[in-house]
């Protein structure tokens, strides 16, 4: 009897690209916040959300340094659980309630994208960057202060698609606003017979759950993101027409399920 | 109304990691047969396949350096259409005919793993190489003529998996038994709810259809090749006790349709 | 006693990047000519050099797919000997004779960046792709002859700097223009003390030398190309005003000295 | 007048694969310090080099998180200025004192490469990956304590050549011991004339000059190293036969000079 959880399934269960949960993650985080054509933002939202009519046109950037766990000290070994991880958040509503919706997301690590088509992520395989902090000061490293800057950018088949910049002015003392939209996403597996292709297999909205969700020394100030046109990408479509408030800080969080939705 | 074939749906129908087919593919391949221990290759059936009782326990493992074109000339963006794959196909038996079964295969394109995935491949993302040969003579490129030899590998997650020579003895005049088999391979997707995760969402055999399927300038001769334990990786207990034949030539077909098997 | 040629050296002298000559080539060229203003490219030239008068602000971009192999089969491991490759020559006088200069050269494997060094070419680390003729027929793959359609990119630091697109029209009976020209580089080893940074340890023009030179199954056409800005790179100064031949083939050659001038 | 540094050279001086120093660099480290064969140790130290009599055997290997600056303000470019290495500094004396030698150093970024061997730093292209820290507490990260865990790891040309683990017992409160050695580098350029592939442009020992050299929040306890060999890598022959002290921490540093010996 094959075991695992995603493919491949194999006699011992160890080669699936992703193992089931509990998935565990900590990483550092540089987010944008901005406003883009209300128009443009509802068009990415699939059927059953809605525009948020409060902050309709309302998306956030995050670049993530992620390091993934599982049950067995996989943190140990980086070349598997370390990643890097774009994605963009549309305010959207479900049933009345602020939510996020994530049109697009970019990792740089195959594990995690076998994760993330799971869990109903779009992810495509990108190269994701941001500037870090590290503990011995000096000219090459910022320090989360005042007046500190990050870089951070993404690209995906050699193109760069963002580059943003985070200035921070203050810490944030109650981060909880940044966690409060549930996030929805949409599990997606296509049929492959001819009259079928868009009569997918899967479709279903679900709720995440993010398990002991938590977040440290973030700081927020100003910010700025730019979006490049690139073939068969979309994200450029989200020009931002209006920055927001940009933070940087660190985050951990559990995953071991979804809520599928109606 | 969002478009697109595989995630991420988007407003333009764009974005999508892989587009609907029908989807063509030219390409060169090494190949190269071998024996394991009959109970390994076993092991690595699912359920509804058997081993084949006249060829038990016998493995091709192919290195491909494929070109993939779609409806709208993608094979003249190379970045996005040219991928390297490497995959081993093990005889087995469905329904009282020989098929081959396909449980560990790697590429270096995520376009290419999201086909993959609708397929039914267990794609992962890995580096594969084979020995090239170019129409300038010399000491750099092998001519396809007895005694030339080829070599080709695999890696994923920065460990060489396998690796293969190929030394040519003659043309194989009538290739089509290097196709007789069906392939049956696997689409799965899992359930992301406690207590359901090998419940998937979608696990169902299916036959692969190759339409207009062509072989050309195919050789034959003796081959080698090695496979590397290594963590979370199970190719290895597919290790070889005898080799077979040793191929290299080339190949191109097209995908529009697998066949739900049951 | 340290063995090897390039660093690092070693007690058996099989560490180091690149080995001693001779050195072997074969490999695919997609190639396109165009006319930038004369003074972008007289700019790259280095001292010694002066522009053609004939045929001032003529460039030549290669984009090249390459295997290479030393003196112990290496090009039956293509991680190591595999390599794609982009550059572009500037017409040149030296001495009053038409020579070639490589202002720019980008290349995916440390191992040719080590041999390029030590040549006098100044590579970067690009990531540089070309479409591929296969001996099987399809929609994949084109077929050299006339209205086959090439395209080639290169990018570096995950910015696509340059895509082509060539177009053949006929076969190329004589391809010996094509190497008509002898290449001049600069070989360049800074010096770093201060005070001295302008005073390199090395600072040579040499001539390179091709051994058994040869192509095979060149055509020529029609051609386009476009470059792109990016950070810290000055390519796009380069821009075509005016677009030349294009030629698609394959090069074989070896290496085992240059000379320096003067 | 050519521009830049190190090739290429270019009009505007911006294409240089490393520009002029000053060069500012801060970044996490794992290290493990063990004991090798005293004559693998040796055979590895180039002329002018000896064993250190009172330590003869001893190496220290460094598996780092870097991020480069410039003078304008580079880190915010991080596709640009952050890479991660991996070296082995082997003990040694010149003229009497105790130096550190380097024989072998991998980086992930084309543009350290660069400034490495202006350095005498025998840098190849390799991947590297060190467990890292996030301020936010859970399951995938460890926090700097007694009993916490960092895995570490190094690959070139798609194979792992080493592995280590370091487990943490108490801060280390004055970590300049860490920085006592003096290092001890080879400036090497090779000539490329038959006849003289062993008689390099450029062959001299350098002492490293660090500016501002700072250690940051090290802590010190156990380690576990492996090397593994592979072809054309020399490193596994350092094979350690006892381990010695682990450590992570931060450093940060910057480099405007070496000085010529001798």
């Amino acid at each position: 009897m094959l075991k695992g959880y995603t493919v491949p399934l194999s006699p011992k269960g160890e080669a699936n690209g992703a193992m089931a949960p509990p998935w565990h993650y900590a990483g550092d985080v540089v987010g944008v916040e901005f406003w883009t054509d209300p128009a443009a933002a509802e068009a990415t939202l699939p059927e059953g959300l809605s525009p948020d009519p409060e902050t309709s046109g309302r998306v956030v950037a995050y670049f993530f340094d992620w390091q993934f766990n599982g049950e067995n000290d996989e943190y140990l070994d980086p070349v598997y659980s370390q990643y890097r991880e774009f994605f963009v958040l549309v305010d959207a509503h479900y049933d009345g309630q602020p939510v996020s919706w994530c049109p697009y997301i970019y990792v740089d690590n195959h594990h995690a994208l076998a994760r993330g088509l799971v869990q109903g992520f779009p992810k495509k395989i990108g190269q994701v960057h941001q500037t870090r902090v590290f503990a011995s000061p000096g000219k090459a490293s910022p320090t989360p202060a005042p007046g500190a800057r990050f870089g951070a950018s993404v690209s995906c088949d050699e193109r760069t698609l963002a580059q943003a910049r985070v200035t921070l002015e203050k810490p944030l003392d109650d981060p909880s606003p940044l966690l409060s939209r549930a996030t929805i996403n949409l599990r997606h597996f296509p049929t492959l017979e001819v009259g079928k292709y868009d009569k997918p297999a899967v479709h279903e909205l679900v709720r995440m759950d993010y398990g002991d969700q938590q977040l440290a020394e973030v700081w927020i100030g100003s910010s700025e993101i730019e979006f490049y046109p690139a073939p068969r990408e979309e994200l450029a479509d989200l020009r931002p027409v209006r920055s927001g408030m940009g933070f940087r800080g660190s985050m951990s969080y559990n995953v071991t399920q979804v809520f599928p939705l109606g």
